[in-house]
């Protein structure tokens, strides 16, 4: 009941180079620190205003460039020494789409950190890293219609040219959903953590399941990708984590944000599984719902939009006005440390894919 | 005698979208110059110290990076648009490995812009860049013997994996041989246009030539992917040497000549013409062995090689401890304006190409 021997063996060295990248990402990060902070970019630490503690200290910022110019190395080093033992189901037209994609991506987020990019520009950038996707896209661009719709629509439905919109509307979304669930001490990277450890128990299961079922399947092959590059992906992130946990020695930058929501962006393309994706997105989805009327100018939107730091009882308390999911838990939880803060939103975050996956295996399965 | 009516509308609309582009760019860099000199990626131009007409003015650096990402963003459209209607021998997993690669390389240079990297990092990063192209690579790994050695080693002789290597330090050559010709205002802009028209008045010859002989060869489609390439390469390149001719208002930066030499070593490789390619870049090959005993350390090496300027004759002067190309040419047609230095420098940029012209179409078939 698992996956085949030679997955098994390319899922194994995949996770031993990414435990290098990893060790390696971590001790690189002081060093390319010292090296932003140099060329101005740092930051003021905003959750620690008034708190004697931290007082006037820059934090470097953008060392999303150092976890995700390693995590380039790493695909290319994988793709260069293992690519003639993939199933020749991997296609190499969409392993390069995705290196084009992701490496495009953070070019942008690294150009917006360095050269502060106005807004037409980050929204319209996003929407060109992904069009290689697009082409490369070599699936099928019909919906499996659920049960009860089947009388009106027939089984499958084929959406076409609207498919490949939708998808970009997700690549779109993925990069720019991250951003805005961020400010406070280790939740860009922690969100990120916590999604990727879901891809890649979900691709672990379609695996185990598949290769149960029908053991020379080529639909083991898309899971196989998308582990190649989640497992990298998550090693490295965790490192930087350790770095930018409460209290923060470095800050990650759009660098690391729009990094991050595009690599989800393309597993879950070119890997097939943008449903299930999007379960592993619901915080991000309810920060976006909530905040819609902040982002599309409905309601006046500040520069900032933390909750307020109290250096009396060193808690965060909610500014109701400020629209986002960090202030309704401190309006439902009441004020908390940081910290708890973002431990609160992680858990949420791995309750949602909790639940994502009793909707993927056991609700959805009555329906499709 | 003339490409095909297909090949002809593809190179035509290429032509135009690449216009816009230039045109895009032209408009572009003077907004993302006052960007750059923001983030204080600006610099002193050092030809015109002690000239009081420039005493003080510091020129926004690092504007490769307006000319590469429009450049991107053209070719990523292009095959959006395009793709269906290419010849199905332009693959697309080299078409992706190309993206991927130049993209890395321009994030790698502005990333050196920015942060200083050194020298270590500078040399195996552009390694990295080019292993998608490697094994994206799907031509032969054969040379053609010369004949006057066939009766010794056969008609072709297979390098195998040795190929591979020569193309990954062709990669490496490229990038870093146009990054040491420069320090004087336009000539790594200048240079690069020179050789970009050249590789195109190459795939001209060949795509006729080819048309001419075998109306439905498959030997067309590497010069149609090169002219791809190399179009809005030339456009969006002319549109920053109009910024950057002297007196210079902008700096191309490490960006714009790692960018440059990759998308040259990119064609090269996938289009299969490296030996072509080697005969445009005569000069670079010249002041890169007239630099070795400074660049490995057996001469001592000062910060910048530049000649000297002189304020009282606005001309520059050799410094003959200086092995680079520009001080030879000082040294051995006496002093002149940096200007003069430059366009003496790009005609014999010019001259090597036809030279090479003539090497390729009237001498090496006496040999091949
Ligand atoms: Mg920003
Ligand atoms: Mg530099």
């Amino acid at each position: 009941y698992l996956p085949s021997l030679s997955l098994q063996w390319i899922i194994l060295q995949s996770s031993l180079l990414s435990l290098g990248a990893g060790i390696l990402t971590y001790k690189m990060i002081p060093t390319i620190a010292e090296m932003t902070a140099q060329a101005n970019l740092a930051g003021m630490d905003l959750n620690k205003k008034g708190d004697a503690k931290f007082h006037g200290k820059k934090i470097p910022e953008s060392l999303g460039i150092c976890t995700s110019v390693v995590y380039l190395v790493t695909v290319i080093l994988f793709q260069l020494f293992q690519w003639f033992s993939f199933p020749n189901t991997v296609l190499l037209s969409e392993y390069n789409a995705a290196l084009a994609s992701i490496c495009f991506m953070i070019l942008l987020g690294f150009g917006d950190d360095v050269l502060n990019l106005r807004w037409r520009y980050k929204l319209i950038l996003p929407l060109f890293a992904s069009l290689p996707l697009l082409v490369a896209y070599a699936g099928g661009t019909s919906v499996v219609v659920p049960i009860p719709l089947r009388d009106y629509l027939g089984g499958v439905f084929d959406l076409g040219i609207f498919y490949r919109i939708y998808l970009l509307l997700l690549a779109i979304f993925c990069t720019n959903s991250i951003n805005i669930l961020a400010g406070i001490n280790g939740l860009e990277v922690g969100q990120s953590v916590v999604i990727a450890t879901s891809i890649i128990i979900h691709n672990l299961i379609e695996l185990t399941l598949f290769t149960q079922q029908q053991p020379n399947s080529t639909a083991t092959s898309p899971h196989l990708f998308s582990l190649i590059l989640m497992i990298p992906f998550l090693f490295t992130t965790i490192s930087l984590l350790f770095h930018n946990w409460y209290p923060s020695r470095v800050f990650v930058g759009d660098t690391f944000t729009y990094f991050s929501g595009m690599c989800f962006a393309v597993v879950a393309i070119l890997c097939h599984f943008s449903k299930t994706l999007l379960l592993f997105f619901v915080p991000q989805i309810l920060n976006f719902l909530y905040s819609v009327p902040q982002l599309f100018g409905i309601i006046p939107c500040p520069r900032h939009r933390v909750p307020k730091y109290n250096p009396e009882t060193g808690k965060m308390e909610a500014i109701p006005s400020n629209l986002t999911l960090l202030n309704l838990f401190l309006m439902i939880f009441g004020p908390m440390t940081e910290k708890q803060l973002c431990i609160y939103l992680l858990i949420f975050q791995g309750f949602c894919s909790g639940v994502g996956f009793g909707i993927r295996y056991f609700v959805a399965p009555y329906f499709f």
